[in-house]
């Protein structure tokens, strides 16, 4: 699936709005097949790992970034360039400890979630944008980077912001990684 | 949701490939749950329907389409318009008959079935987009358009192309519609 880094064909550029309504539909789909939230919630992540652990080569060969050489750096990546490309957003990046392996990605609006005013009823553990932890976790994998991905806050359940947690697992100067050739 | 028409903020240019890999696992989640294609295809394009019919709107406002006067001036909007808003591609157009009521739009490729080579096993009777269809069918009732829309070829079964029937199930000069205010 890559293709060379400097080819950015502008037929890659859609409108997002066919792709919101269309994950809205996956997931009523999966609210339908499974009755606890928490089921929902953990297949959305497995589907998204699956779709993450496909879509990083294409990112990374699409994206032209370079070898990271910390953490702050991978999600600086993430957020401006992997949220930019697929989502059309920026979140901004909160550290959350010194030893720089906690994150928070802040999204002030979620245009996955950009057609649902609330949840469903009777779905108040619903985490409705959980693929893209696992999108997340799934793309990271496959650059050898284990890490614990969730939601902490979001604005479908009444918190002010979105909040995406990102917990790298390995201290930096353990970790093995390398963009394939 | 609608916006101006002059509005059209950059923000929602996206990359396709997150939205066609998380329709691919929609399909797959569906082909669970129905054992018959034909169940799967009907699922998708009630999908596929709610969805045009949400979308359309916020499509008139962002595409700036004027009223039109006859149905090849539509499929022309639904070709180079709206295809090339939601997948980035325009698909050729053909009218198939003298009352020009019949359409078909040629896709070279359809970047929807991109990272599909072929069908599951099993699944032969499975028309992989039909959401499109759907979609298109969707879209165009709520602008008062009753139209038939299927698949009539697929690369995914082995045709050279893929094709989407369009017939417009009026005559012309008995439709009333006109784009919401």
């Amino acid at each position: 699936m890559s293709r060379p880094a400097h080819k950015r064909p502008e037929y890659h550029k859609i409108n997002k709005d066919l792709f919101v309504l269309t994950y809205g539909a996956l997931v009523a789909q999966l609210c339908k097949d499974y009755e606890k939230d928490e089921d929902v919630n953990r297949y959305l992540d497995k589907m998204g790992y699956g779709i993450g652990t496909r879509l990083v080569e294409d990112f990374l060969a699409r994206s032209c970034v370079r070898r990271c050489h910390s953490y702050s750096e991978i999600i600086d990546i993430i957020a401006q360039v992997a949220f930019k490309m697929y989502l059309g957003i920026t979140p901004s990046v909160v550290c959350h400890n010194s030893s720089r392996n906690e994150f928070s990605l802040i999204l002030d609006k979620n245009p996955l979630a950009e057609f649902v005013e609330e949840l469903p009823a009777g779905r108040s553990a619903l985490c409705y944008c959980n693929l893209l932890c696992g999108v997340i976790r799934g793309a990271l994998e496959m650059v050898h980077l284990a890490a614990d991905v969730t939601f902490l806050q979001d604005r479908l359940k009444g918190d002010s912001v979105t909040e995406i947690g990102i917990t790298f697992l390995k201290k930096l100067d353990e970790k093995k990684y390398r963009r394939k050739k």
